[in-house]
């Protein structure tokens, strides 16, 4: 089978179905139309396709052409394969919808012919239904991916969704997310999951590897490859249709079969994959994997300017089988030379609204102190008074001696959105990840060290 | 014991600690000495401040006051309060902190004698280590609240903890949320959560009450007013403190004693109230009663942009214990009116990117669906296309057909800033809730129908 290297980093590109006319596709042709990819548009009428030469067939392009995106409607794509198989490429990526997933026999054969010509030629197909990929370190895409509101990084996405090949890269770009590799499966005629998870497991740009999954068709080839990459990387999943409403909508969805969940909660056990209960889980715990060191033990320290949020996150660390660090005396000592009289310097250490004077010495201080695995930082302040008074983010001081140590330090923040964007704007440098959810703050670190020692029983074996 | 009326509408004001300094209590003094309430500041040493003349202590004032809120330092607390008795105060809030909750004998001692000055002379005392309140409607605040950044509306809020009286309403004004009042009680002297219960069920203009509470002193009278609120208007609540850490952690916060949180679940059962795992949660269920009817049972039509937002929402369905309607032929016949071939009409309603042409019949038709009695609609669009295609959001629409048939509408979105305030622009004003979280979405549902058998069954005894 051929290495899915062309669909990232092809040479020469042509798009079957190239469209002038806004709607679905038309922002990939003019992309990558203008972009420094070989790219040849493809159209059964037109001359010209946003000033370039049109070919009436791929086989007509006086090239060789490795990569082939398909966008013709349903009832000319098997065509579109063919002709592209005969022109010699190496990879298609099929984005129109209306195959198995419809639960029609007929569309259904048609898409299991095209998996037979995928089988019989080695070309690898991506889709149909879906958005095939986008390279953000590259800038190459089929997804309509707007490389000016995506950030260079080392997560990569698997997913059998559009949703995360565009709506979540929107979302991700103020959350301080950055991302390598993103695929969208869709109905997975060819290429699944386990050859991405393949792939990625020996791409350089990635560290991480998210997973959105309705279906895992061959569980046995999963586990057997997902088991080669967890010691190099961790993998997270959203796995959904875990119920018998959820399974009936996937159906109609990617043709999935969603399957018994309690199977796949074990074989994620087996694999040492993550699981996440949603989307906004999956990427607060793929920020502190990507940009964090993983935590030695299970030993948290709090500083928060919120009480309520301080005992919640408490609630959280016992829930999550972690502990409240006990701070040692030298500890206590430096939080207090700059804290006024009523500043509770226990663990969680409560500095309220003296966190102008206070938390400079603090985070030092905590994160030096050897009963200290993990910083959970609480920022939150009033909008008015951070206006006014300004607003203390050593984030530079959380990064060095952070850093220093190797422990993780995670911020929490709650209040507006100008807010949130300060805080990203002078964290997101010093690659501090940023969550607004107490839990997800907490469960970050006990997904650090559940893979941490995940990864010290697998250097054993 | 007097009422709490004195808080939220007082006649005359005295600032005992009034402050021009930067800091706590000036922001609160500046706003209420340039309002149109009548305030009197009180300071030690200062002649006048901002351009008032102040007085050395409360009973100086030459009238009649009503109202005092102290700010001063924790040693002088005790002074200010039988001043302000001696005065003839009905009410007194006590912001400064420094008491039981810093767990010195000494200090617990001075609120004690503070509680038995409030029994003997039937002042009643909001906090100490508190903001106080503020009342929305007529824009008295004691909580420095910046009301150009808070909404009217009908949710109330009575809370053990500062963060609610100013973090998340600098949040909230951006989610569409609006208020009525909003109480800080800190460390509960006098002024319980109790108290506020039994004025908030009678006040008109809240109908929905939040809570945020570390402990309940006295749960008979609690389970006992609960039960008479809960049949006017729903209670929600957050309670912390559930776990050893974070009991720990409420001790050193406002010196409770969180107990077991077993029982606490219990009580909240018995007492009809609906516990939330956290604000954001909390928040949600409140739009949902604050802006929507009830529904009249289970059956849930959901109406998605994404795929996999739909499976997600059609496992929680499930897993709440609601149903996915049945569409009547009529239903799919109007739906279908625009739609394209590859669209799927089973519920969940996937209608991609043919939103454009569909949405409108669609959330007309499942409205007016005798099967349908609640609308979940999904609206997620990637952020490029809405900027050259418009979007289409038909809020009048939905709002029209939900409230002709009296079913909830509930929107789940998932995005960039950009599209989440779009949303808000244009649906805020039906008084649509808008969630980012495709749990809660579901969620809010489930316990609006929760609370809907409560009240029928509460109408029965």
């Amino acid at each position: 089978m051929g290495s899915l290297d062309v669909f990232f980093n092809p040479k020469v590109v042509a798009i079957i179905g190239a469209s002038e006319t806004p709607g679905f596709g038309m922002f990939t042709t003019q992309y990558l139309l203008n972009s420094e990819f070989k790219v040849f548009p493809v159209h059964i009428r037109r001359e010209e396709v946003f000033g370039h030469k049109a070919y009436r067939n791929i086989r007509e392009i006086p090239e060789t052409v490795d990569l082939a995106i398909i966008i013709v409607p349903t009832s000319q794509v098997l065509k579109a394969v063919e002709d592209s198989i005969e022109k010699g490429v190496k990879g298609i990526i099929i984005e129109s919808a209306g195959f198995a997933e419809t639960g029609r026999e007929d569309f259904r054969n048609i898409q299991q012919q095209i998996a037979e010509l995928a089988k019989e030629s080695g070309v690898r197909i991506i889709g149909p239904n879906c958005l095939g990929i986008s390279n953000v370190h590259n800038k190459f895409t089929s997804a309509e991916t707007d490389f000016t509101n995506v950030r260079k990084g080392n997560i990569s996405i698997v997913a059998q969704s559009g949703v995360l090949g565009n709506i979540i890269l929107d979302w991700a770009f103020y959350e301080g997310i950055g991302f390598s590799k993103v695929i969208t499966l869709g109905n997975k005629l060819d290429v699944d999951e386990v050859d991405c998870l393949e792939y990625l497991r020996d791409d350089e740009t990635t560290r991480v590897i998210c997973l959105y999954l309705e279906e895992i068709r061959d569980r046995t080839r999963f586990l057997e490859v997902a088991r080669t990459v967890v010691p190099k990387k961790p993998i997270l999943v959203v796995k959904s249709g875990r119920t018998a409403f959820g399974a009936r909508a996937a159906r109609s969805h990617t043709a999935s079969i969603a399957g018994n969940d309690q199977l796949y909660d074990a074989l994620f056990k087996q694999a040492g994959i993550i699981r996440a209960e949603d989307f906004y889980e999956m990427f607060d715990f793929a920020k502190g994997f990507s940009m964090q060191p993983l935590p030695k033990g299970n030993r948290v320290a709090i500083i928060t300017a919120s009480g309520s949020l301080g005992i919640l996150a408490s609630d959280e660390v016992e829930k999550q089988g972690l502990t409240l660090s006990h701070l040692s005396e030298q500890t206590l000592i430096a939080m207090r030379k700059n804290a006024p009289d009523w500043v509770s310097l226990k663990n969680p250490v409560d500095i309220g609204p003296a966190q102008l004077e206070m938390i400079n010495d603090c985070i030092k201080a905590l994160l030096q102190d050897e009963g200290v695995d993990a910083l959970l930082w609480i920022q939150i302040i009033p909008e008015r008074v951070a206006k006014m008074l300004g607003l203390p983010l050593p984030g530079r001081l959380a990064y060095k001696y952070g850093t220093q140590a190797g422990k993780p330090v995670i911020v929490n923040t709650f209040g507006s959105p100008w807010m949130k964007e300060l805080l990203h704007q002078k964290l997101d440098k010093y690659g501090i990840p940023i969550t607004i959810s107490i839990q997800n703050a907490v469960k970050i670190i006990a997904r650090m060290l559940q893979y941490q020692r995940m990864r010290l029983k697998f250097d054993k074996i």
